[in-house]
């Protein structure tokens, strides 16, 4: 029996059509569990707490070779919408582009794995499995998204030996570079308090703010760290800083900041949080300012060393594209850092320039460019 | 003939029962402009925009030997009416104590020098002038107050060859300490202007959180000076640092803080401009981000060197209350800025303790004695 090949633009184009903003699941999910239950995947909405997801599964449950994709259907708001050029939800094709939020991140993405992996199991059934993990919240607070899949597959006994992420990935052009980790991301909440007082009068006052600074300066003075084999040099940013005094001859009785640090394999959630603490317990005791710290760690750093699942991922690109991808870590979180914990996990996806801008949009070409790299993936795989 | 002396007493009391809270007159100047007239003074309110003053002489216009006092009948503000003992403005006498708002700052000084002029003026009229000048205005924008009667006075040939203001002075016991000279006062407005982006890209952003850092830490790193002669070391506060962002994945688009410094003769507005400004155009350099500094000057230090006026002024405190008062310059600014560019002007008054706070009160027995010492003053000037 032969297949018409599922195209990956107009699956796009009816993803886009979806307005699922998270956490809407905006028909998004229900359009791909109808297709991948046509192509005899077996398909499990894993909701959870009002998140929408999906299991996918082609083949034998717990195979030793299941390779499997992780993406999201979700989108961020259209914010202003007067200023788009275009339906942000009408996925228009003009001048080249595939025009609509979600066009790039992630819905082709999405669309091209979906699409290479029906046509794949119909054309060329594998011995092993596939499988499609996708979540209707990566943009919210993703605590309901792919870690609820991972946690019922983890329940259930399915398992993926490695997985693609398929998030845009490319910086210029299709095939420039993929993610083979990612910097872990923490975030420090300070508060100083002192003692209040009058400007003229400093001996009888404490000032928090003399402490913040002190205190920040210190940990911004020098680079946390000068990079690794496969990561960029750690950066941290203080966020804000707030006093809120009118008063221009009070000296106020308390400081608050916020930094956030992007770490690399030389760092964790535990050794920033001691460094954070080490330097406002220092301070503290040179001021009489007593500081405290919260730390809020989105994701460690984390690594899937260079090794068979980059190569194969980058064979394929290679071949594809004509492009020797950049082994890369470098940029925001995604939810790689939860299937990390589960198999081994690099990442690879389009070009990502005009995510959560207005006018978001992707040439239309890139679209089965993707869906020819993922399919090279499966074909390589299970060769 | 003969009269009763002025009970300095009852004159604080019928003052403080005059709800005279900037920029309100409160029918307190009234109340001293019917009683200097019936002592012989020529009286002469000297309102500009609304604030009210009053200019009061007895003896000969432009007289070589003119003693000037200084003072204001306006207070701050009850704050928590609930919180205090009392009515703040009932002028009770209990446990020794008259209590209320102004007791100490500044209604008894003006009742104890107001008091002392009419006594000495009606039992031992002196070869000269005694000027009082009278403002209520100090505690507010402080535009339109002593400033006001120092220009009418400038333009009306007006002039008092010594002042006294009778702010109050003393910090634990009456007659422990006068004021010959006032630290400045200048605040630091700085807006650091930088470029907004995403924390994990910093390389595309520029922190103004981080050069407003290393320009506070740079300006509060090392003392100003170690003090002079006649003052202490100038101080500098940082009183508020704003940002207000309130997301921890954004670098933030611009910075602002504010410093006050409390300067003495080693230091000008000019020179602590410059000092701010270039600090900030060095930061600025090594950053790239734009630093504004604004600055706004309330006053200049200044200094009545140790001499006649100081030697008399202590003397007579000395007399009275047996204590030596040390010369000093500490402190918060006074109307004595304004008045130093006129005469030579030094300040005394009571024991400041409670002054802006909740059950302001002070000791009934000091006003007298104040009294007593503003006496001694006119007495060893005119002799």
């Amino acid at each position: 029996m032969s297949h018409e090949p599922v195209d990956p633009v107009a699956l796009t184009a009816a993803l886009v059509r979806c307005a699922s903003v998270t956490p809407e699941e905006g028909g998004a999910l229900q359009l791909l569990e109808q297709m991948l239950t046509d192509a005899g995947f077996t398909c499990t909405r894993v909701d959870r707490n009002g998140t929408p997801n999906l299991f996918a599964r082609w083949g034998a449950k717990g195979h030793a070779r299941s390779f499997g994709f992780n993406g999201h259907t979700d989108v961020v708001p259209v914010g202003d919408a007067a200023a788009w050029t275009v339906d942000p939800f009408g996925a228009e094709i003009r001048d080249g582009m595939l025009w609509g939020r979600g066009a790039t991140d992630m819905k082709s993405g999405v669309a091209a794995f979906a699409a290479a992996a029906v046509d794949f199991v119909r054309d060329t059934p594998p011995d092993g499995a596939i499988i499609l993990a996708i979540t209707g919240d990566e943009e919210g607070p993703a605590r309901d998204g792919t870690v609820a899949l991972l946690d019922w597959m983890a329940a259930e006994g399915e398992a993926m030996s490695a997985c693609l992420v398929g998030e845009p990935t490319c910086p210029e052009d299709l095939g420039d570079m993929m993610k083979i980790g990612r910097r872990g991301s923490i975030s420090g909440f300070f508060t100083a308090t002192g003692v209040q007082g009058h400007v003229a009068y400093p001996h009888r006052a404490r000032n928090p703010a003399h402490a913040m600074v002190s205190l920040l300066h210190r940990l911004t003075a020098a680079p946390l760290d000068e990079g690794t084999d496969h990561f960029d040099p750690s950066t941290l940013q203080v966020t804000t800083i707030d006093i809120g005094n009118p008063a221009t001859n009070v000296v106020p009785a308390s400081c608050q900041a916020v930094m956030n640090v992007r770490f690399n394999d030389l760092h964790s959630g535990a050794s920033l949080t001691a460094w954070m603490e080490t330097a406002a317990a220092e301070i503290a005791a040179d001021t009489g300012v007593e500081i405290a710290v919260e730390t809020r760690l989105s994701g460690e750093a984390f690594l899937t060393p260079p090794g068979a699942l980059s190569d194969l991922v980058a064979g394929a690109v290679r071949a594809v594209t004509g492009r020797a991808p950049v082994l890369s870590t470098s940029g925001g979180t995604s939810d790689a850092r939860f299937v990390k914990d589960h198999c081994p996990v690099v990442e690879f996806g389009l070009v990502g320039k005009s995510m959560h801008q207005v006018d978001e949009r992707v040439p239309v070409d890139q679209i089965p460019a993707l869906k020819s790299v993922y399919a090279r993936i499966l074909k390589d795989y299970f060769s």
